[in-house]
């Protein structure tokens, strides 16, 4: 499909923006693009974007925006202004209309407050995380989990479908976050009790492989069982059999888990594994392997045991 | 496939054991039957079964024994006598080469214990723990877990795929029952992160059928999203769509944890997830959940929230 | 001790805050109330204080101001003004060297942030939550951690004598609100980790009298041990031995364990045992026991045991 | 007091055996000594002691028999024979009233199984569990926790007193152990919860002595605030203070928590605070602190924080 009518902003151009920009531009957008690091907007002018001086100079002319931005705290700064720095917010020169989708992972609360802020203001806002890392980045086949209208989620979608493979609707504004962090909550559940189910098996005797292939086949199956075995040599092309290299980092769980569990005080919510996995993602990055993919949470378990 | 020229005798006719026999009989085996609920004895000779009087008894001409038993001490009893009770075991009255098959969910070590006891004495042994069941035996489709010589294993396929659907071989005597219990371990943290996601979900005003579709697609998967959703309504015909009525009790998912922690003590292996799900499970039994579906423990997180 | 010579502002008078203003009172201060509530404010006014319209009527000519208010929210808006509802903030009707100090129990991000804005218009900031309940309220006989600057923390000495007893200073800002909500982590952890071991205890044929009278004398011994046994009839005069009522309700050291994890997530601190506790008390809280002492976590334990 | 008329067997006699037993020579009484390692025997026949060639040769004459093994099967073996090994066990040598005390640290049910097998053939027995380490022992001021009946506790005291400092009588036999190991559970809880509040505090700014004194003079107060402070430099001749040398090993708290656990699953008791500590001393002994002092845990919390 070709977005060649499409005009769109795309603001913060890191190791996932970049290569999401890269794909809408190879889908015949016009891409207006806008970072911090002056490099990161010469790589893709190199690549046929528009540079743009800064965020209010990129959305010139867009009828969509893209954000793509590490924190709930840049999101907030860049829609609604910082009033400690005297800065401007793109609410205040955005165009009625214009479509706003912010891809970063943050918050829901920051998430919700941007999108009332700029629906008052006749500003369509989606939020729209994304999971599948830099490599789902480059290849377009991320998945975006949305919340927001069902308008604005049908305007969204070509252009989402450039970029990614899985496109999910999660409800009103800031449900897209929740559905994120919700389902990556799981996910460190899911890594955690099937690492100590391997390693007990192993500790016992057991062959993880034929332990992995029977729960995969039982009621223990699971995304980590099926695509992601954290245990070394039970699976090729996983970054457990390449000394946990490449993947999902640990630090990036440790901040999921983090904005899951401050969700989960907000709402009361009650998440005993979770906060052990938050606890655990924590100890294991404090011991030096926060860069390392998260599937190495299984060396906490497979270290050498006592002898008494 | 038939059992024409098998003669089998089973031991422990209860909810399980009773109809693992009657599908014995359905493939044509001589069966030979023995329970200390002399009711459940007629109920199989009614279905063709040789009612016999004692175990000594059942076991007299048999090529291969079935055992069905509550805990490790009646296996161990069985097998291999209890010196208090003066009583003797089977492994001095089983020939040479007589096939036993242990499908009792217990304790690793004692299945090894009398594992070795009857090896000695040249009688084969398999440990053969199930799943699927009180259905999934009256239908014929467990799954069974064995441990044991890989020939012993051949001998007893045909045997068990007359009562069940899968089955693996895990490894050596013992290891049937440890990968039954690293699974239901397993199965126990899935449930447990899969309830706490979809409430944290439900907290912050996500449709959890939305919510699961969404996990079920990501990295959220796995077996509880698939097949035994926690959440009421979210699926049909599963316990949470029916008061939690049928399926697994809360009090056999507390046994298996049970047997999971007491492994865990004996190899020294670190299981926090499994650890917390079996206080989850203790607390909600002892709540007066013990005898609901295991899905119920969902109710722990989706009770009233506090106002402040 | 006389305050003869003070004039103080008191805002907040709830459950604390009266008591809290009325030893002020006794102590011979000139004191200036006011609450959004009439009646609190009348029944002050009854005692000898002073009745103001509003938070600014209130501080006119007060050398001291003292805030007892429910959230961080609520203390954010008082002094620093609510720009949606554009209301001032009392940072800019307070004279140079007014000495501001909060008893609310909020966190430390809020306390800092307060801090550090009043600190720039001249105006002395001490954040000082209180422990000891409404019967130290009453007495006079509250614990205050105080964060803040030495020279105003000696300045609110002789006020903060006339409503407690021990009285600490902390450390900088905010440092009054972390050490307590630490100190309330760690309680909640003495009562949890006390309650199991005593109910095992029991579950083995241990008198709980004994057990507790083992482990004060013994490396178990612990402020809940000394004073405040969750066992029922172990000690007279505490909770436990009264149905749990009176004491420090559920739902309050719910909010404490909330503010602590919150500031563990933004510490990068690792809790394992605090988040155990925070999920504990917020299913206990949501089983209808949010009114009721803490100690009466007890009961997750002591709950009617299963069979098998 | 003297022990001048009293023949007492001894056997066992390892780091705490061995100065037990030296400190019952130096109250004068007349101590014949067994332990599978001549070195330990020859020892403590330097220092008086009769050295015997077996355990049935140690007990011959003695009317008190002290037994310090290190696990359950040990006692078992020593008391009631070894079938495998067609051994004779001690009760089938000791005549009837001889009082039997063990020292030894081990299951309750293995306790309880000995005791009864001795009070058959009227031989009376006593658990006597102790605490206090190597430097106790030698000093001659540990703590005995004893299970039995009354009539044999008081005539074991002055045996008792020569030994130890404080003597508690927990209930019948096995109450010993049980109310030593709920002791030590519980203890493990405090030194994790004192770790991460106080790390907690220090991660914000504040320091871990001002931290500690006001947590000891409030409600988190506990025996390791008073008297084994985790955190280096807070408190003077304590491991923490010492790169954690000395004191109670990693490797024996995680054994007393075994047997803890393993209790806890017996009397189907919910442990989730012991169940998280022994996940923890598990997970720090496979990391290579075994042989460390127990309060090294606190190292868990104080590694390098994430920066993200």
């Amino acid at each position: 499909m070709s977005l060649l009518n499409y005009t769109i902003a795309f603001i913060g151009l890191g190791n996932m923006g970049g290569p999401m920009a890269a794909n809408l531009l190879k889908a015949q957008a016009k891409v207006k693009v806008f970072d911090l690091v002056p490099g990161a907007v010469a790589e893709l002018k190199s690549q046929g974007a528009t540079a743009a001086n800064s965020a209010i100079d990129a959305v010139d002319g867009a009828d969509i925006v893209i954000s793509m931005l590490p924190a709930g705290k840049h999101v907030q700064s860049l829609y609604l202004g910082d009033s400690e720095r005297a800065t401007a917010g793109l609410m205040d020169v955005l165009g009625k209309n214009t479509l706003v989708i912010d891809s970063s992972t943050i918050d829901a609360a920051t998430s919700i407050a941007v999108g009332t802020a700029l629906s008052e203001k006749g500003i369509r806002f989606l939020d729209a995380p994304v999971s599948g890392g830099t490599a789902g980045a480059a290849a377009g086949t991320l998945t975006f989990i949305v919340g927001g209208e069902e308008a604005a989620y049908q305007s969204a979608l070509p252009v989402l479908q450039a970029m990614g493979k899985n496109i999910f609707h999660a409800g009103q504004n800031g449900a897209g976050q929740i559905a994120k962090i919700c389902n990556n909550m799981l996910l460190s559940v899911l890594m955690l009790g099937t690492s100590e189910a391997l390693q007990m098996a192993i500790d016992n005797g057991l062959d993880p492989k034929v332990m992995s292939d029977i729960m995969l086949q039982s009621s223990g199956r699971n995304w980590t069982l099926e695509l992601y075995n954290p245990c070394p040599d039970v699976m090729p092309n996983v970054p457990s059999s390449n000394d946990y290299k490449g993947g999902f980092m640990v630090d990036l769980m440790r901040k999921d888990l983090g904005l899951a569990l401050d969700t989960a005080l907000k709402s009361h919510s009650s998440t005993p594994m979770g906060a052990m996995a938050q606890n655990l993602y924590n100890m294991h990055s404090m011991q030096g392997n926060g860069q390392r993919d998260f599937s190495s949470i299984f060396e906490l378990f497979s270290a050498q045991k006592p002898k008494i």
